[in-house]
């Protein structure tokens, strides 16, 4: 029995559902998972008392999953938990990019998910219904285009043989899990994630830097259309393997391996 | 400062981002948040472990979340917490429908959430990509309809003068928290969640009566194509609202009040 | 030469087209057709009145089409033909489901269509255009989910050999009388069916129990919606087995034979 | 007590649902209605045993409805009701503009509606299934720009005051009838319905001029997907005045009078 | 070295990118290229400017390109080119088409492209933006239809073997360039085509004999939306082509061959 | 009459209809316009012809269109013209913002068009039809977010009173030439023009950073395939505008003074 802990701190995409796809259908017998989160906030406090609770369980992988690794309250919270000897994954989005030497100086395992754009944050424009809308767009982006597979298949890898993954899931990386059949099928998830990943730049610029509101509203605003367009596009490239019966899905066994098929009235093996 | 904490076994589209409705945007001072779960599994052992959790961490408030809530694993949850003291709300789908009357009795809050239909939990249909498209057309429905405002402000009134909400949020509950100015964006998000609601009773004769995976697999793909259509259509209803500049926005201010507004380019008051 | 008569009381989905499904190039010979219809009404004197009407024409085969078969003027209708000697057929929606014994046991053929469910009739919804919308979207669920190919194909046997149908279209039925070649075009019609067949539990509890219009209206304008989200998806499935070109086309021969033919370019044989 | 009577020959998309244009919701107390049809075939045998039954109606008003009612079995039949002394309109397609000028000689009222385009026609393509998907679609572009409620008022007025309509049911008629409030909901009906009236002119040539399969396949079928297409643009328009929330509907009071409304949620007056 | 010069008075859909069709990625080595254009301005003054700078040019081939080749400024521009004794193409629209047996009797070469309607040219509705709306929905149709394939390949063999083209693109010639290998996609293409024929009827209705601006606006507006729709539907019908991964292509070799490929990731050869 | 003259080298989206924009029904009479290409060559030779005919024009303005105006052919073009002593616009794409500083100590003017991305210039993709629909996505992402109209009134000025612009058109330059009435078509209008930008990042690595075939091929079809999203999203966004009656429209009168309205129905002014 492997026993796996998501510790998050504040909200990604990735990180929202991560725990259920190590255990889709809640069947498999060699795992134990458990799940500490802080909510919204990501400040040093939450992250040791998350990191307390984290230990208690004793897992064997602690997944810590968090917007922006680089600051102080994710730093925290893998460093406690790899001083207590903790084999630890960081899960995180782009500006995470900027400490993957450090990462891997300091034997962290890290999955850096590019697509995974930070949210128009503006009090004017992000009540919790959009908040929620935007995450919806989100996660379908990451599971239409690969990048939800890329990290299961990482995490599964790290459970099954203790090796700690080093990946950074750009497009390619994405779209190479989904082994899509239809080449059109895997240049529209291609263009569906290379939207999703400009949109950071988009909600950085109108949350940190423009100050008026007549400017940044609107551009949040847009940030969560592309999000939404990406989204769709997403399923384009979905819809076109559905036309050919070549969806790849890779559910888990009982005993946790996981398994792989194509067409939809066979049986994975 | 008000402690709230999520404790979940398994997994509704309702909770996966549960969290995250109170303090949309990391800047409440009014609320410390935890959040315990389980993962996918929702045993007694599970309810257990994660009760004790919960416990340490002192809330004021516990939601305590769930699919089928009437299951031994949730009850083991809510009642453990409740004979600690704690005020307990119930977050779960259509299935709790049947116990409200004992969690009234037993002097539960509960939010029923009637479209947060169960997953087509079928190994040669489920992985966990489809698991995560799934969660992402539910968070759509839930989201555009007005479910999720629903609860949030359920929660808000319980955090802000302990009243626990008795909620069953059917559609006209999720439409009437969206205050449509559109009548037509009413009635379709109305119908979005209809469809919504009537998915569990394709899911579900799949995954526990259907021996043949010939009639099963058809069966949870049509039922996700449902979910996938009523999204669409919960997205046609916020765009008809947006056609009109009225989509509703509930944003927290950081000292955790509610605020409203209608049209974009203003400030929430 | 067969003697076919169409006897309708009021309006369903399944039957505005019905006569047209028997000969659909208008180049039979093997058959003549009449029509006798009272319009909306549907009271026991109209019933009578066009029974007489029936019985003229000497029918060698009657199909009874009408909403609702167990309200007095469709049971007139058929019992007055019965009692002639006639073969008769029931054509009717989902609420015949509940006198099927009685159908058999009076010696009746019945082919009961669920998906093709009622109307939004409320005054300040329902005038003829909104009629006429619906019924184009109910007639596309209809024709793409298979529905009313299986309708087409139990008149054709009864005409053939003179075996009255005991046929529900039930979602199965409808779908496997299209014989898809892509299991997702399969699943998206079962879905469009499913949906279609929800539809009356909204309009029925608008028409007959609730008495607020604030209320009542919103209802039959999201029945209305569900529909034509129906009828999409019915046409996304047939849009999937274009793409395979396969889609099932089952034209009469001169001579009344039902003919096959799947690829687009082939002649049918 | 009016006693209208539809008498129909072959099928054309207005005919297929016109007796409920005048009473949609079953509930006119002055008005008697009876439809007797011949199905498909339209010879001059059917046309003599259809008016047969028509006259021992003794309706006030009958609407004889066909294709092409240049033909000799419309014509038949036709001249049998006059010549009965019955007040007769012609209600049928494009090619009947040819007769207008003899049938207003000899006293017949007429409706003639112009994107009421005749069917692909061919064994190889045109099955039962595919006849109704294009009916439906026709259905929908009739309704939707205007056309049917054009048909509706003209037979309203002939019922109410026995003036016959000499109408001609073009792009602008059609439109009109609709009284947009957005003048693009108008141009898109507009556009919609006169892609409708282009589509006769691909299948006459298939069904009648091109004697090889390798074209006339290709043909009725490019010219079914035209009107698919006029089908979503007469509801894009629709949708449109929906988020003006204008959209007309005037649908009938009790006692037969022409009501009209125009917001969602108002009674119609 | 072949030297081209493109001579264009006015604008047509069908010219504004036709330089390009030769040489699409500029790496051509066999061909030289210039346009000599006058703008939206097509008089007799204009032609013979524009004749005197081609002619210096001093090219092999022409191809003279405008609206209408039947006015005085296309017929003097062609005219003098003819009589410096250049190879004249001359690439028109659907008007051009009463003037092809003076053409061929003249010496001409022609390409008539029937589905590039005239624009909505009226002052209220037609400004630089929609015209550039238009011209964008016109180049969508005639490039996924196969009519600028065929333009593309009829200017390739006059360049290639000196043999002007005698070639009218109506859908028959669109679609045949496009080696649909479904059959659906052919229709659809087919299609598309067929409504933007159509829109001249209502362009030039509305520009040249409508007086009131109540009635040709709404028509010119239409015109439009039947372009957009047209184009969709020539999107719908590549989108087709790309579920089956059999989209062609033919591009130019460095050498000025004309490749051919259709699955995407192989070769051209 | 002001002379204007537009000398191309190479294709951008900006630059195939810019003629048009100046006199888009071709009634000015205050103007004429000449333009000289040598179609995709952008080579020194290239530009020096075309430099020499653009002076035998004497214009009083010239606009130099080219992609990326760093390299040698556009910069000997405009050179030679502005040696000649006249007013030269540079209109140019993303990379020509690395010379602004240069073009404006010597005295052009320049419009530079961000969102009009470099084309997926691949022989395995880009034959001359793939080159059309590129070039169609791109005028409709650039009429509809509003870039054309800056284009139009920056060159309507420079004709009005001499004045040459400095303008970048990057996405709030775009949007504020289309005063959206609808804050969300704005947002949708920002977003797409946002997507358009980030195509070239992708064409540009595939063009000129990977030599495998294996990648290069998908990451241009993706580029395109976000191309063709924009554009999508700019329609959506245009569409809002015509749900308000609201679209600006400034066409020219005949004396070139540009006019002004937004309702449909009523005249520019």
């Amino acid at each position: 029995m492997v026993r796996v802990c998501f510790a998050k701190l504040g909200a990604i995409g990735s990180a929202v559902i991560s725990e259920y796809l190590l255990d889709e259908r809640a069947d498999r017998q060699d795992l134990e998972v458990r799940v500490i989160t802080s909510g919204s906030k990501m400040g040093e406090t939450e992250a040791e008392e998350v990191a307390e609770k984290v230990l208690e369980f004793n897992p064997d992988i602690v997944i810590v999953a968090s917007p922006n690794a680089t600051l102080p309250g994710p730093k925290k919270l893998r460093d406690t938990l790899k001083s207590a000897g903790k084999n630890v994954i960081v899960l995180s989005d782009a500006p995470a990019k900027k400490i993957i030497e450090e990462l891997e100086n300091e034997g962290f395992g890290y999955i850096i998910v590019t697509g995974d754009s930070m949210i128009g944050a503006r009090r004017e424009f992000l009540d919790p219904s959009e908040m929620a809308l935007y995450n919806s767009d989100v996660i379908k982006v990451l599971s239409a285009t690969g990048a939800l597979r890329a990290i299961q298949l990482a995490i599964d890898r790290a459970i099954q043989n203790g090796e700690l993954p080093k990946l950074v899931i750009d497009a390619w990386k994405a779209v190479e899990s989904c082994e899509f059949s239809n080449p059109y099928a895997l240049a529209k998830a291609f263009a569906a994630y290379s939207i999703a990943e400009k949109v950071a730049a988009i909600t950085t610029k109108a949350c940190f830097v423009e100050k008026s509101a007549e400017r940044y509203i609107p551009m949040v605003a847009a940030a969560h259309e592309m999000m939404r367009y990406a989204a769709r596009l997403a399923d384009e490239a979905r819809e076109l393997e559905k036309s050919c019966d070549s969806v790849l899905r890779t559910p888990h066994a009982r005993d946790g391996k996981v398994l792989k098929k194509t067409k939809l009235m066979e049986k994975p093996s």
